[in-house]
């Protein structure tokens, strides 16, 4: 018997401006289905990131088909779920949570999002070596990705030398021995200057955080440039990018891959997402997301 | 600016048949609102009518819009709540709490809906002298629904005749002396002979208490009959007084119209009462409901 209703939301601080309740009942508008997208702010509430276990229970407990979790509950979320999919296990962080018979069951769709994008975006790029610039959450859900692509060694650089070594640390234990390595920004121009492609990962670009996250002089022809920031889908970093001739993949698709993998996680239905990646164009008050 | 999406839910005991998700979905379809009405059943849940705060809270807390109350939390949600309207305050039972700027207030629409459902299937029924069998919850709701309307005296039989003499005292308190008399069932031939109309708020009709609740021979030409038994639409009572030239008002207008009073708070638009008795005529498995 088919659902007649969905009910689904987003835990985490901040989120106000969260463009997930649209990209889900936009694609569930499209599907026919009855589809709510809540935001439940922990700001807003006054509650503490440790909260997400009550808020989580209390979802189950009125009905909520599954949430979504962000910043800072991906990680405190997990000992209060009953299972983990084999990707949300290995990265240690939850962004979707399934009641599925009263269980709740968490899975990774940045890291799945991430990698539907690139593989749709960036069909072509060589992943020999690749240089990525963030070691934060995002960071550690899109090495993942990239090394779960194939990626051949994936050199992680961060502002935070130990936080790069903690997360390369972890690769390594999951993927296999030097499949990782970390780097300090002073070694960036190197590594870049030899790679085949740059991931960015860190928030510089938003619009809270103007800038480039390194020096555009290390960008040439050639290279592949993968953007995680998406508000605005063309940060400074992806206008660099496209000038000197990259590949380049902006951030609207993995925010479009996550929300569309999680909404099959929700629903069961197949979402379309090209019809999402024309929304996430519209709703992040850009040009559409595309690969140029 | 208008709600672009509503979340309600109904937290009660033994709920799952309820016909409640239906009639508001629909009428919010036809209204092109997205809309979903959850089912919080405690015990599917496996919790004490004492955790109604804790589910008001959490469904405060989750973004729900409203809830509906219902068996057996009506009168245990007050104290959980910031404020309430008079109909509830004065009957002391919630059906229906919304949600404003984080404020819980309570309202009663059981008591506005048989209000408003009499007021249109007996518009010319004189009210001098009523009965009404039953002085549980819904027994309540009426006598004030009855009273508010403008009856000029309320007898109220049960077989309970404590419960009775209860219900009479706090109607006599809010009402004014005199307006309310309680009876007993051995009384009931000769009040009903001297009656305008009886009001039956037992639940005796239903499926799971088939029969009638007073003999049939009570009925004459001229009483008019309203019943609160809903499911099925058409009770033994209201076969018999449609059989004896009574006015009869089924069950189905109260249904219909708690719910659309219901959904006017929840939402701030206007429902289609009318549409909404088809739904119910349709989902209650029986015929229209109607006044003959």
């Amino acid at each position: 018997m088919a659902k007649d209703s969905f009910l689904v939301g987003l835990i985490g601080s901040g989120i106000g401006p969260s463009l997930s309740p649209a990209l889900h009942e936009r694609e569930a508008d499209r599907q026919g289905l009855r589809y709510v997208y809540r935001l439940i702010d922990i700001d807003v509430l006054g509650r503490p990131p440790q909260a997400v276990g009550d808020l989580v229970r209390a979802a189950r407990d009125l009905g909520f088909d599954g949430l979504n979790i962000t910043h800072p509950c991906k990680q405190l979320v997990i000992e209060h779920l009953d299972a983990l999919a084999p990707q949300a296990e290995a990265l240690g962080a939850v962004n979707t949570v399934v009641f599925e018979n009263g269980r709740a069951v968490g899975h990774n769709t940045d890291v799945t999002g991430f990698a539907a994008s690139f593989a749709r975006g960036l069909p072509d790029a060589s992943l020999e070596r690749v240089v990525q610039v963030g070691a934060g959450g995002a960071g550690a859900a899109v090495a993942h990705a990239t090394l779960n692509l194939g990626a051949g060694v994936v050199t992680v650089v961060d502002a935070v030398v130990e936080r790069a070594v903690s997360l390369v640390g972890q690769l390594n234990r999951h993927f296999g021995q030097g499949r990782a390595a970390a780097g300090s920004l002073d070694e960036l121009a190197g590594l870049v200057a030899s790679a085949d492609g740059v991931v960015h990962a860190t928030p510089t670009g938003m619009a809270a955080h103007p800038g480039v996250p390194f020096p555009a002089g290390l960008l040439r022809g050639g290279l592949w440039v993968a953007e995680v920031v998406y508000r605005p889908l063309e940060t400074e970093l992806v206008r660099a990018a496209r000038g000197c001739g990259c590949a380049v993949l902006d951030g609207g698709g993995m925010a479009v891959f996550q929300a569309a993998d999680a909404f099959r996680l929700f629903t069961g239905c197949e979402p379309d997402a090209s019809r999402m990646l024309g929304d996430i164009g519209e709703l992040a008050g850009a040009a559409e997301s595309s690969v140029q």
